[in-house]
């Protein structure tokens, strides 16, 4: 088991540490209020862009001292090192011994080596000739019909990823008459509300399992099977409706599934990173191959970004470093996503696993317990939604919630003055959120609207936001694949640099395997087995079996 | 200004905080797995039903002597007595002087006094009337045809409530040939997506608005009208497609909609507790009188439940003082909420706004600012793919999540083995976070798979999963209208019970204010007004303008 970037833990260096303990300090009897009022030219000293994207850190308890002692931080966490090492391929999914290189695949196949090249380009080659074939209608269902609708089977990073994408990219190719659903649930519903919206004859099925034995999916597509021969008979149009991506061919072809028809996954892309892999292959059937080239720019754009840019204008390395600054520092213990666009509605679910099951972990990567806190819970919804939700929380709870706001300067359905109205919405939360309103402003406030003073005083306090919540905004001009490409080569660039600093692998998941065994124990005992469980598990086994 | 609960706050109270901690302490040393093997019996004490549900409160750091000492703070805050108020119609909604009566809303009209009851009753006929002539075709579109579209405009408590049980209780309806769309956000995009899909002649819109001035709600509902007259020309086809939900009959009128097709809304019935009146139109439309009849019956089950049980055997209060003792005095930070059935998969949206909008708070009833900590961030998603996304961080996380999981014993859509293997993979979650995975265990198991003792000694740190992590389950058969209905009293007296313990009023939203009103400022600079707003504001509305 070798660590490429082996480390001890830049967090139990004090010499580090420290000063940025007393940059905390400094931040105790000045508010966020004030630096704005004290510089206006905060904005410009505390923002700047990074390809399409305008990254705005101003509204933050930052001062420039503060983002020096940061970079030294992650300089002393050998940051530019272990992102070279994650560039190069280097195993530094060291518990699993595996590279953790998806950015292999967003990189122009010319530049990297050549055996990983060849099998990117072969995959990309046959991922568009598949896709061509079906545009083109010469791929055809059992009664001789074009597809129509794209049912994606798979869980987790074979999931999110895809689903995420086709649902914020889909209306940029309103013509394809392809309809996508994506179903992940071992819960049945799922399945059959897909099944019950599609027709047989015009459906493909995308089995996605890196193993072709992940429970959930392999039986939703056992039962997509049966549908599937229920309406059409003969077995081999099983080859027809279903495709896999997969590393394990021959499980594969054991379903029906012709091996021409099997995209690869290999074992240095994980699940979280897969979107840009084969995964990707709902995404390339929406938009097209060329959109889908562009999503893969985007994402190599922000990969040059990160890799060359200095840290201190370097913006996943912002991102990560004023996370672990509010995370380690002032002890918040959550961070909300929320994108006023909503065909992003989905990319704090995306987000979700991908920094929670990187960073969910506390095993340094020395082997012992990290002496620190590492990732927190991520959590998010579409703006203004959640305006008219839980922001009641961000602006009068006891609870700091560090945010990242998302919004496009141009909506693609531009109707009357709804984006403007949209683009004021998340504007004003961040501006709320620094700015609050103290005491005398309510009491003020009060006595102008005509209420007696008495009532008032008893009011006010009711009505005092406190302010001094830090946010991040992130705009991008208008919502297409290249941007999306590079929101999520952002943020997984960002959770790498969490995970250097925090010294953990955010390439590994073994806290997830335990589950999946007790799992298929419990399913035993449901179907007869003997238990031997605690009195719970057994009650509530026994409560199902009635 | 008067508080009918007023109290100074029972945490401040050292005679029952004091013995809390101690109880506390004495978990310093036994974890979750020792108590269930030191007493088989522990699932019958810890768990206990209502209505519908089993609620299994037994994998939690709970001893009978904790739980009398949790009761005994309830009873020091005075709970059974807010209940009361709660139920009676006072104004424990005192910043502004309205009460929180959403109970009455699904109590037997025979049994609330006159003028109320008259109104719910008058407002319930109103309701079967419409969705009667909706049903028989009755009602029509301006081209003859019958309604097949429902559109709910509408935002936070106007959507999340009818939008979430619409889509959990769908399918008990089988045969309605009616389909929903949801339509909240002021992003075009969600509106302009829910219209294409629509055929202008057989659409109905449902424009929900306490005020009828909700910004987001009549921009959509203003677009959604012309899109109708693009089709229909004549104005008056509107009173054929337009209904309203709102207290403000003139708004509605002047917008073009007919008197008698405004569904009343009360002042004392907040947004977040609105499914239980004319907000629920859709699903009564949905899943017919008679389902949403049994809908409100759940409801009121529970809150029988809750004002009559002892405090030690109510559920609701139970799920509260669970809470309490994990935030208060472990310092939990956040809590998760995971249903294993697909169609609840929105039912963590819901509660988000349910808890956080209610419990976001931070002055106390007494007006001093609260000297604890008050509501944390609610997050979840349907298992098992969040299985496959974010339980990571539950099982090898540095921070604990306390965890309500939510599972049926059956499936409305039974197919092969697959609701065994849900209800498997959720029993599984709580066990394997209650158990972990000790070192030994994990060095057996490397050793037992033919790896080497240096690399097992190496590797097995990392598998390790610390256990010990609390959660509650609750149980129900059969997703029906009446366990949604229990399912969401539940959670809301719950939320009841944490605000009185915190000493806070759940039913207001002062901290959504602000933000409202700097909207309007920034839009009015975006359309050309001066600014005096700081650099960032400035800097990001200088980048939409281009």
């Amino acid at each position: 088991m070798h660590d490429p970037i082996a480390s001890s833990g830049v967090l139990a260096n004090e010499s580090v540490v420290n000063p940025l303990k007393d940059e905390k300090s400094g931040f105790k009897d000045i508010t966020l209020r004030d630096l704005f009022e004290q510089d206006r030219n905060r904005f410009n000293q505390f923002s700047t862009h990074v390809g399409d994207i305008l990254f705005d850190y101003s509204k933050n308890h930052l001062k420039a001292s503060t983002l020096e002692r940061l970079c030294e931080l992650a300089e002393a966490a050998n940051l530019t090192q272990a992102i070279e090492a994650l560039f190069n391929g280097e195993p530094v999914n060291f518990t699993e011994g595996r590279a953790a290189h998806h950015t292999a695949l967003r990189t122009p196949h010319t530049a990297i080596d050549e055996t990983k090249g060849k099998l990117i380009n072969d995959c990309h080659q046959q991922m568009k000739q598949f896709v061509s074939a079906i545009e083109s209608g010469e791929w055809t269902g059992y009664s001789g019909e074009a597809i129509k609708t794209v049912i994606n089977i798979g869980i987790g990073g074979s999931d999110l990823g895809p689903a995420m994408a086709v649902n914020a990219l889909r209306h940029t190719r309103p013509t394809s008459p392809l309809s996508f659903h994506f179903v992940s649930n071992i819960d049945p519903s799922q399945l059959l509300d897909a099944l019950e919206q599609s027709d047989p004859a015009t459906t493909l099925f995308i089995v996605a399992s890196k193993t072709f034995t992940t429970m959930e999916t392999l039986q939703n597509a056992m039962q997509a099977k049966q549908w599937l021969l229920r309406a059409a008979g003969e077995p081999a149009v099983i080859q027809q409706h279903f495709v896999a991506v997969t590393a394990n061919i021959a499980k594969a072809e054991d379903f029906g599934i012709n091996n021409a028809n099997v995209f690869p996954m290999w074992d240095w892309v994980g699940g979280r990173y897969s979107i840009w892999s084969s995964i990707g292959l709902p995404l390339m059937l929406a938009i097209g191959e060329e959109g889908f080239e562009e999503f893969l720019h985007g994402g190599h754009l922000i990969d040059n970004h990160f890799r060359s840019a200095p840290l201190e204008k370097n913006v996943p390395v912002l991102m990560g470093l004023i996370s672990i600054w509010y995370s380690h520092f002032f002890g918040t213990a959550s961070h909300a996503v929320i994108p006023y666009e909503h065909y992003l509605q989905l990319f704090p679910n995306y987000l979700q696993q991908l920094d929670m099951e990187s960073n969910g972990k506390s095993c340094a990567r020395n082997g012992i317990k990290t002496p620190w806190n590492t990732g927190v819970p991520i959590w998010g919804g579409a703006g203004s939604n959640t305006q008219h939700s839980f922001h009641q929380l961000f602006h009068q709870g006891t609870t700091t919630v560090p945010l990242d706001f998302i919004v496009g300067t141009k909506s693609p359905n531009p109707l009357g003055n709804q984006h403007d109205y949209l683009y004021a919405n998340c504007l004003a939360q961040s501006r709320a959120l620094m700015q609050g309103k103290n005491y005398n402003e309510c009491m003020e406030e009060l006595l102008k609207s005509g209420m007696s003073e008495s009532e008032a005083v008893a009011l006010a306090p009711h009505k005092v936001i406190e302010g001094n919540k830090p946010s991040n905004t992130l705009v991008y001009p208008l919502l297409t694949p290249s941007v999306l490409g590079q929101l999520i080569a952002l943020y997984e660039h960002k959770v790498f640099v969490q995970s250097i600093i925090w010294n953990i692998n955010a390439f590994d998941q073994w806290g997830v395997e335990l589950g999946k065994r007790i799992s298929q124990d419990i399913f035993n005992v449901i179907k007869g087995s003997k238990s031997n469980l605690d009195s719970s598990t057994e009650g509530l086994i026994k409560l199902k079996k009635g």
